[in-house]
């Protein structure tokens, strides 16, 4: 009988951010698969398991991977930091299914559970105050799957919205400029200078640490590859040193 | 000395969807505050607990409780549903921080943890499928808070912008017809009818089911306050029964 395939949220990475069905999937699993750096967090959680890794770029020989263990009778948990479902392979893995489905009667939507996580934006939030306690947008920074003209286009039209935003993929070696070239988008749409934003380094790991400031400072500040930053709509605040975005009751 | 205050997003009820974090806050408060449905959810798991509720529409009262509850010296955990940070309590805690800190130089912004958990976007997709697996937005439909004018701003802005879109309060007993106002509007800037939309009815919850169909589809639907709404981008496809926002990786 075919195995089944947990595609799990685990969060941040620390066991304290992580929900108990994701904990429990991993626990179970026959073996756990994922990209190398988030199984290194969870090998000291489960010494005893089987692990599958492969590097960064090799997400779909991942996803292959699930499939192939399954279709042996393996359980898998196929781990993904934050959520299974954001910017995770929740999709690619649905969108391999058709072809598997086709090789092999037992293995169907059926095969698939999405274990939810907390991903950044929600725990980047906590760190800042509450910049997202109102409507928002999630928008990834960066181009290595998505134009740069899709991304420019929900920039400004996540400003036009006033919109909250959470910036995921600021930046990285390739694209230390991303963010700059982000803030002078929605700067050009009518975005405040003084607009109230913030970023968080680290989140859920040691070194951990929340910085608020103002779109001008944040468009001159150079963030890393491990930064979610947040921009904040309209009536954003800074509340001793917090981001706030007003949910709108009366105080 | 004064209490700390944990305000605690406990995600769609069910204790294997929380977080470690969350269920050690609660364990370990003096008194858990809450609105009264949410904390009929946790009173089984600490029946020894002190419980202080308020109804709905009580939400500063519940919020001015925590800070009468940390003064005399109780650690508190305020529970949401969902996430704290995203229509939850966070935001108007701080907004009332400033004037308990005058009143008493105990209570600063370190009186209070923001605990994150998994909020209704991430779960109600988890069940669809990978519905918000790129850029997303999450819009409220209520105008109890909101001036409709914001929300029909929004509702364009992200179909605008081609976002996957998750809606949150799509219904109330006096606001019907307000999923089908937003459908309207979501097309009349040029969402296609066959757009591909799910809904999600009682997440994590007994009874919890879900639903795929198309815009049209969904603009004559009648959803309950318990359902939220998944609207896809013009990439958002279904396969298998399941909706599926590509993330963009060549499969």
């Amino acid at each position: 009988m075919a195995g089944h395939i947990y595609i799990v949220g685990m969060g941040p990475g620390d066991k304290s951010m992580m929900t108990d069905e994701a904990y429990s999937a991993m626990e179970q699993a026959d073996v756990i698969v994922g990209y190398t750096v988030y199984i290194d967090l969870v090998k000291e959680l489960f010494p005893e398991k089987e692990f599958f890794t492969t590097p960064m770029r090799k997400e779909i020989e991942r996803c292959r991977a699930c499939y192939d263990f399954a279709i042996v009778g393996k359980n898998v948990a196929f781990i993904c930091s934050g959520d299974a479902g954001v910017y995770g392979m929740a999709a690619p893995m649905y969108e391999l299914l058709p072809e598997y489905a086709n090789m092999n009667s037992e293995i169907t939507e059926n095969s698939i559970s999405i274990i939810p996580g907390v991903t950044a934006a929600i725990s980047g939030a906590a760190v800042l105050g509450s910049p997202i306690n109102h409507d928002f947008c999630v928008i990834s920074l960066s181009d290595l799957l998505t134009p740069w003209e899709v991304i420019e286009r929900r920039l400004k039209a996540a400003i036009e919205g006033d919109f909250a935003i959470a910036i995921y993929n600021p930046s990285s070696h390739k694209r230390h400029d991303y963010l700059q070239k982000a803030c002078d988008i929605m700067l050009s749409v009518g975005a405040d200078e003084d607009r109230a934003c913030g970023y968080v380094e680290n989140i859920g790991r040691e070194g951990c640490s929340g910085t608020v400031c103002t779109l001008k400072e944040l468009r001159d500040t150079q963030v890393n590859m491990f930064t979610t930053v947040f921009i904040g709509s309209s009536r954003t605040k800074i509340i001793n040193n917090k981001l706030v975005t007003p949910r709108g009751y009366k105080i």
